[in-house]
């Protein structure tokens, strides 16, 4: 989508150098635009373990970009997909990229043949991306221009969790790409956007996002949603996930399952946006099974932000010796969500719903 | 409570000179601890605005004083009262203890017994919360001893939203008293410290409190605590009220509602600490009739805290031009409220529970 009136995918390889990875540095955003150079393996997975990048989808094409990077840099391709594959735990994207990239080259001996395959494989991977992003945008935007007609062409009101934002993925974004359909369709709407504690993915990025392409929002604290709600002034909460069970559990950036809450208290549609390539086919209990990220508890305790004198400033938000904790990920259960907007169309939040639409999974 | 070793209240009439009142600073806490010099009403009505105290029992106590200042600085107690009970609209002690100051001095003519009446009286008023403060403990604990036991002295996980504390009363606090007396008795405690964005009383007020006290706790972004629920981390939670309906609605700090309602899901006692004297007898529907307080867009898009060189900074969180908006509270439905331990016992969330303790108010 546009920055500065210029249309950007999140990451891509260099003009004229093509032993070159750029992506932009998310963790800047949304004070700074910056363009990080990604030259090796270690690179993205830095990048990925970092967040320089984030999101689930963009962490797959990151890690298949990465693949690539580790044969031009002469590593062992099964120690790169250990490295890429531990960089982060909860995302389903990654393995799946990483193993793609994996089948693609197997049985090639050839070293400049890996090389272009293995480039060919992330461009595709990438674009398919692209596409798949676009489709839940097209999807999902029924269900806008829905309520919509429901309340006679006055704005829809859609409250959004964390990123899952065109900076998620490559370009549309998941649970942002109805909107941003919604939006070039002239369809009115005002997104609320949970900050998102504790890395504050909302005002960061989502915020960054709809301040660029001209979208209405406004940043509200991720206590506020239950009182929005509470008043009608949430017409329907779209997010995203970072995996998906086949009973329709999804898990999400933590606090998700709060916001599914209040919908749910309030008859609220509560809609989860999310490529076929998050699901995980092999479980069901999104609570047992889905293994959360517990991260570094400076995340908590400490902020980032710009200072009055401009620069990206770090403060500490506590008591110094006071422990926080940092849990990445909740799970939502699929009692709680109204439906699933996928590549392939709408469905309930249950077996017989995804495989109705992905029926060769079966 | 301890602060450095030392017991402090949060405000009291400086030693030596009764014509200024002093409280503690709570908008530089936990990085500074500072004693402001409250020598006027003006000075009261811009504690109270700008938030240097808070907390419903603090706001009232402060306010007795400010109508003390008015009279001793020649101003008209009238006009005082008016000017304090606007300085914030939510918590009804304000109101309550402003019409207490105005009722003590009905008739009187001379200067001198009318200050000497406010003076004593505000004394009163602060004496009584915290005793107030300290029976919502006694009854409280009883929650907590049977939880321990219940758990065969395994340590209670607690989880408390805002501050609550002593810090927003004069002493013991509300939530916080039961954890303080059960603290102070042996049982083993720890706290799930809410840092409550926006204006991070949990983080900067509820964590400076429990490390001072030395009450084990951790810290956790407001979207954490569904699914520590949801994983058999918490076993109840007590939160504060800013107002309670006949009933049984609470209005608490903006994001209560949805750790109600994780609570409620998960089968998890959700307790709210309150003196009688933030029950509204007037109203009963919370959601329609509690006026709730919308402030600055500023305390969402910035927020202070400790840089590296040891300064309280302001640091900017989203982007500079979007739009941001501020709920200061939320109403908890009564239906999602376990029960309600007050100075005079625990009640349930309802009409009849409530006057059950308090019969005289039928």
């Amino acid at each position: 989508m546009k920055v500065n009136g210029q249309h950007y995918h999140t990451i891509w390889v260099k003009e004229g150098d093509d032993s070159i990875v750029q992506a932009i540095d998310q963790r800047v955003l949304p004070h700074q635009f910056e363009i990080v150079d990604l030259k090796t393996c270690n690179d993205t997975v830095t990048a990925i373990k970092d967040m320089i990048v984030r999101g689930a989808p963009l962490i797959g094409v990151t890690a298949a970009y990465g693949m690539y990077l580790a044969v031009l840099g002469n590593e062992n391709l099964q120690e790169a997909a250990q490295k890429l594959n531990a960089s982060r735990p909860t995302a389903i994207n990654l393995a799946w990229a990483v193993n793609e990239q994996l089948k693609t080259v197997e049985g090639l001996s050839d070293r400049g043949e890996v090389i272009a395959k293995l480039l060919e494989n992330a461009h595709r991977i990438k674009t398919e991306d692209i596409v798949i992003s676009r489709k839940i945008g097209e999807h999902g935007l029924s269900l806008i221009e829905e309520m919509s007609q429901n309340k006679k062409g006055e704005t829809v009101n859609i409250l959004t969790h964390c990123n899952a934002g065109w900076l998620a993925t490559i370009d549309w974004g998941t649970a942002t790409s109805p909107i941003y359909h919604a939006f070039e369709k002239g369809i009115k709407v005002h997104v609320w956007v949970d900050e998102t504690r504790p890395r504050n993915q909302g005002a960061n990025l989502t915020a960054f996002e709809f301040n660029q392409h001209g979208i209405p929002h406004t940043i509200i604290s991720d206590n506020t949603g239950g009182h929005l709600m509470q008043h009608g002034m949430v017409d329907m909460a779209i997010v995203g996930t970072d995996r998906t069970t086949i009973q329709g559990d999804v898990a999400n950036k933590i606090g998700t399952y709060l916001k599914a809450l209040a919908a749910y208290d309030n008859n609220i549609p509560f809609y989860v946006a999310l490529p076929s390539t998050s699901i995980d086919w092999d479980i069901k209990d999104g609570l047992k099974e889905i293994p959360i990220e517990t991260r570094s508890e400076n995340e908590v305790k400490y902020i980032q932000g710009k200072a009055e004198n401009g620069k990206l400033t770090k403060v500490l938000l506590t008591p110094e010796s006071s422990n926080a904790l940092n849990v990445g990920f909740d799970v939502t259960p699929a009692r709680l969500v109204t439906g699933l907007i996928t590549e392939r169309g709408i469905c309930n939040a249950n077996k017989e719903g995804i495989f109705q639409l992905f029926s060769e999974k079966k």
